[in-house]
């Protein structure tokens, strides 16, 4: 038996972070919840996300639920005291992370060659909107622009509509993910080489990556994909069906499970009627076929069929509203939303932990700091007395 | 200077490849981006995508695309033999990955206590649908249910229209690129306590946690958000607007860059005007701002608005069809779009490192393997002759 618990992954590793608001927040924050020490530096009022979304006695829930297992010093970066203290720590260190536009750490007296003079194991990272090569190296970015840019809205929505965005932050996150998933290989290449490197993700980039065979097709046919809303584009039956009380989503994704799914609605016969007897026939018939698909679905409630059909095997759901995903008690035995405490504003719900590890499992072991609450404790580390935090604080 | 070129981050790593199709195969591909030995085991025919999507002379690019940098053994894994030699294979390795439903694995002989005593160093690891504790355990899954109860399909859309899905298969790649993250974080955590554990993500998991702001908002709230197409929910301007030739996306973030984008249009005294001098304003009249914006937009081309709103600091950008979007120099010059030369197959062309090293850059080592390719080579690494290897191969 061991007397101590194992050590996280990232155990001992500390992560100077100076990114703001969304991508490079989730990307440190996943740092964080696997253990590494994430010390978000701000500056004046601090990352604008603590005032972003509906606060609760002042305070921001969106800001809490991205800055878990974080800690946070408050410097004057335009001050040569503060851009000091700064180097202090990037020398302590052993990632630093930003998600400025590229050229701007430079700008603030960071650039590659005094990095590595401060600290030449560090692994260095950015997250930004279209990579920091290329003619929009200086252009600003954002979200819904990067959705634009990547091709992603072309795809999405319905035929003969307009193209239309993820409503959630997508190029964000999965950047942010990417970043994350980068930083952690450069510090196994560390291990193995003795040296740091740099890491970067972009919005644009992580977007594109996420066209899977929409890429593929694109490459090889040369046609482009077509917008087809929640019908397959090439394959049916496939999409949203009516029950007696609702709707739901079925996807029998090959010809075995096309069956089971018309057997678990007794229109087995279908496959065997030559109207419908080729993915072709069905594809050209869809809407006749939905239709009988519909009125088999009509005896039963979407939960008596959703039961019936996945018991079949044949992949089968409601669609969700925020509410009903919460509510769901699969969604609960995950345990994707978990309720920390934050001294002096309760307990406030957020995301729980998307990635499960059975022998160092992601825990939160404190939330989301004050404005520099941790600038005293982080800057003594790094040599400084009490006073001289006191007086980087003030400037 | 260095005489040998620098290892890769997973360099020394052999991964045992189980998984099929996409989620898995994506985990696994950026772990053999990183480096890493990654043995593709397949039985029969082989993974299914290798017959999926266009054929261009009998080989499938979508196969081509998620399974560079790896190699393929065939085995029967119905055979006891066969079996056999995934056991030696999984002695000898450092993860093991599959995308079964849970317990499949320990089915075919290969539950915890087994691998365990194969190998207790092995870093174990599963992308599933639903994760493997609850009441949805053993339902199957597929991208589009997910998609359906996570939620995410309930804010795509526009306001009073349906749900839509993202056309990209989102929660199979987001739990695959978790899933990779996880890994790596074991090895980490193996290098500093000396043991394996189980890693696990799964579709839905994954799809709630790109809720972001929408779960925050919702948790503190109780509301919850509505579809509102390319609309902000809660600001205006923001979206897409007609210029002379086509349509741009306009997000401007906060009041200074709102500022600047009316003053690259010659409406900054709108932000004077009593109609449009809040945001809450702007909100309750979006449609009458819209098409002053749209008037303004009217007098020149995508392009020329393009460039001008950017340079004031805005982000702004063209929806791009997937066409444009690979032909945007930008792209190019990220090298988004890669040309893989497969022997008898000629050049592939497919997507490119979403992740970006100096020191250590992802390249391809060697394109998608046949399948059986590396059933010699693997199986003599783990003490199987020749002889062997045709005996395993024709069971």
């Amino acid at each position: 038996m061991d007397e101590n618990p194992p050590r996280l992954p990232l155990d001992g590793i500390r992560v100077i972070d100076l990114t703001r608001v969304l991508s490079g927040p989730f990307c440190t924050m996943m740092l964080g919840d696997m253990g590494a020490e994430v010390i978000k530096v701000e500056t004046g009022e601090g990352d604008p996300i603590r005032s972003q979304g509906t606060l609760r006695d002042g305070f921001s829930w969106y800001y809490a639920a991205f800055n878990r297992n974080k800690k946070s010093v408050l410097l004057d970066l335009r001050s040569d005291d503060g851009r000091a203290a700064l180097g202090r720590l990037i020398a302590s260190a052993d990632v630093l992370v930003d998600n400025f536009r590229p050229g701007v750490l430079a700008k603030m007296g960071f650039g590659k060659d005094r990095l590595n003079e401060l600290n030449p194991r560090l692994v260095t990272a950015q997250v930004n909107g279209f990579g920091s090569t290329g003619p929009y190296v200086d252009r600003p970015a954002f979200d819904f622009i990067a959705q634009a840019m990547s091709g992603l809205m072309s795809v999405n929505g319905f035929a003969g509509g307009e193209p239309v965005r993820s409503a959630q932050p997508i190029t964000d996150l999965v950047a942010g993910l990417y970043l994350a998933f980068g930083i952690v290989n450069a510090l196994r290449a560390r291990d193995l080489n003795g040296k740091g490197q740099h890491v970067e993700a972009a919005m644009v980039n992580g977007a594109i990556s996420m066209m899977a065979y929409l890429a593929s097709e694109y490459f090889v046919t040369g046609r482009l994909p077509q917008r087809t809303g929640n019908d397959h584009p090439l394959v049916a039956p496939y999409g949203l069906y009516k029950t007696a009380d609702g709707e739901i989503a079925v996807a029998p994704s090959n010809d075995v499970i096309l069956r089971k799914f018309l057997a678990s609605l007794d229109l087995e016969h279908l496959l065997d009627d030559s109207r419908f007897d080729t993915n072709a026939k069905r594809f050209q018939r869809r809407a006749e076929l939905h239709d009988l698909i519909d009125g088999a679905l009509a005896r039963d409630t979407s939960e008596a069929w959703i039961a019936r059909i996945n018991a079949a095997g044949v992949p089968c759901g409601r669609v969700q509203d925020i509410a009903q995903a919460f509510a769901d008690p699969q969604v609960i035995a995950q345990e994707m939303a978990i309720d920390v405490d934050h001294p002096g504003h309760g307990a406030v719900r957020m995301l729980g932990f998307p990635v499960k590890l059975d022998g160092t499992p992601c825990t939160v072991r404190h939330p989301a700091p004050e404005l520099g609450q941790h600038s005293e404790e982080v800057l003594a580390s790094v040599g400084y007395s009490s006073e001289d935090v006191g007086r980087l604080k003030v400037r």
